[in-house]
C-alpha cells in the first residue's frame, strides 16, 4: 500500500483511473450532463460502487484546483483498500482465531486513524469500514494512523450487516459497544471476534446492532454519556486482549 | 464553570480581566513598549505566572480581531482551572482513594479534550496540566471533551514535578505510560494513584519519569510504535479501575 494522487479532474483522468483500478471514493458529475464520455464514467462508477453525486456548476468549480474539471471531479482512496480475505490470510499466517474491528459510521478522520492504529497494536487483523455515511482512508486518517495503514488491512465494504452474516457463517462472533449491555468483563471475548464500535454522535445503528452476538459495555462512573470513539475502542479491544491472553505475543 | 470571553484586546480590558480574577493563560505584549499601563499589565502577569510573549507589531496586527489591541493581546481560559485541593475535597467527598491525572505535555486540543472525557468516566477526581508546552482549557478543548468539563476538575500548575513531590507526601503514588514498563496487569494499580501521560511525539519527559513510582506498559501486539495519548490513557484508565473494583459504583 501507498500514497496516491488524490483528487482527479477532468474525463479522460477519470475514466482513466477506473479503469488503471484506482480505487475511487466518489465521482462529482455536473448535474445535467449527459454526453458518452460523462456516461462512461457513470457506468465505471456504478460497476466499482463508488458514490456519485451529481452537483451544481458552482459547486464544481469551487472544489477543482486545476480549473480543468470537464464536469468531472472524483476522490481516490489515499491507500489502497484490502479484502475481508486478506485479514483472514493475516490471522492464518500468525495462527490466531481472527480479530476484526467493524466501524459502523466513523465520520471524523483523526478517530478513524486513531482506531486503525489501536487496531494494528491490539493485534487485530483488520479492519472494516462501510462504503457510505464514513469516512474513508483520506490522507488525514494516513497520518493520524501513524503508519498503521501500512500494516493493517482496511477493507470498505456496501454492506456491513451482510459482511457480517457471511462472516458468523465462518464461525465469527460479533460483539458491539453500547450503554445498555453487559459489563465487559463479564462476557467471553475469547476466539474468532469482530468488535463493532458505532458512530461518533448516534452509536451502533439498529440493524447492526441486532446482528451482534453480544453487546457489551464499559464501566461508567461518570457524569456524562460515552467516550470517545477511538477511546472506546481502545478500552474494548485492549480487554479482548487481556481476555485472548496478551502473554502468547511477548 | 462556564465559558467566558476567549481573546480580550486593549490595555484596560486586559488589566481589568487580570483584577477581576479572569484566569489569563498568555499575554503578548508589543515588543518594546515600556509604558506605564503596559508594564502595570507585565506584572499583573507575573503576580498570576501568565506566560508573557513579547512580539512584534505585525504579529499583534494580524491576531487582533478589534484593531484595536493597543499593544497588548490577552488569551483567556475558556473554562476556569481548579485546583489540586478541588480534586483532593471531591475523592472525599465520594469516599474514594484519589485517583488523577497528569498530563505531561498533551498538545492537540482533541486529545486533551478526550482525555479530560475519558477522566470523567472512569470516574478520576481531577486532571492536573502543566502551564508551559501544553495546550490550556480552550474552546475546542471544551468541545471535546463533550460536557465532561462541567465536572471533572483541571488544575494548571507551574512545575508537574514539584506536585507530584508535594502529593507523594500525602500518600500518592505514580504511574506513567512508558514502552519499557512493567505489563500493566502485572503492576498493583489500586490506592491513591497519579495516571502520568506524556506528550503526542515525546512520551513523560525524563524529569516526571524519574519521579514516577512505577512505571507501566500497554502489551503492543503490532507493527507501529505508540497508541495516539488520549487511547493510552483510556486504555491504562480502565485498568485501572478494573483492578480497583469496578462494582463498586454499579
Amino acid at each position: 500500500m501507498k500514497y496516491e494522487e488524490f483528487t482527479i479532474e477532468g474525463r479522460n483522468a477519470v475514466l482513466e483511473a477506473f479503469r488503471s483500478g484506482k480505487t475511487i471514493d466518489k465521482v462529482l458529475i455536473l448535474k445535467g450532463c449527459q454526453d458518452g464520455p460523462v456516461l462512461s464514467i457513470a457506468r465505471e462508477a456504478r460497476k466499482h460502487d463508488t458514490l456519485i453525486q451529481y452537483v451544481p456548476k458552482e459547486r464544481l468549480a469551487s472544489l477543482s484546483r486545476t480549473g480543468k474539471h470537464q464536469g468531472v471531479i472524483a476522490y481516490a482512496a489515499a491507500y489502497a483498500y484490502a479484502s475481508v480475505e486478506d485479514m483472514f490470510a493475516l490471522a492464518e499466517e500468525r495462527g490466531e482465531p481472527p480479530f476484526f474491528f467493524l466501524l459502523d459510521g466513523i465520520e471524523d478522520p483523526h478517530n478513524l486513524g486513531a482506531i486503525i492504529r489501536t487496531a494494528n497494536l491490539a493485534g487485530a487483523h483488520g479492519v472494516i469500514i462501510p462504503k457510505r455515511r464514513a469516512v474513508g482512508l483520506t490522507a488525514v486518517v494516513a497520518k493520524a494512523s501513524a503508519g498503521a495503514l501500512n500494516y493493517t488491512p482496511v477493507a470498505r465494504v456496501a454492506n456491513l450487516t451482510a459482511v457480517m452474516e457471511e462472516l458468523k457463517k465462518k464461525g465469527m462472533w460479533f460483539v458491539c459497544a453500547d450503554m445498555g449491555g453487559t459489563l465487559m468483563y463479564d462476557l467471553d471475548l475469547k476466539g474468532p471476534i469482530g468488535l463493532v464500535i458505532g458512530n461518533e454522535g448516534d452509536g451502533v445503528s439498529r440493524l447492526v446492532k441486532e446482528t451482534c452476538d453480544m453487546t457489551a459495555s464499559i464501566p461508567m462512573k461518570g457524569d456524562i454519556d460515552s467516550l470517545n470513539a477511538s477511546v472506546a475502542a481502545g478500552v474494548l479491544a485492549y480487554e479482548i486482549v487481556r481476555q485472548r491472553g496478551y502473554q502468547d505475543k511477548l
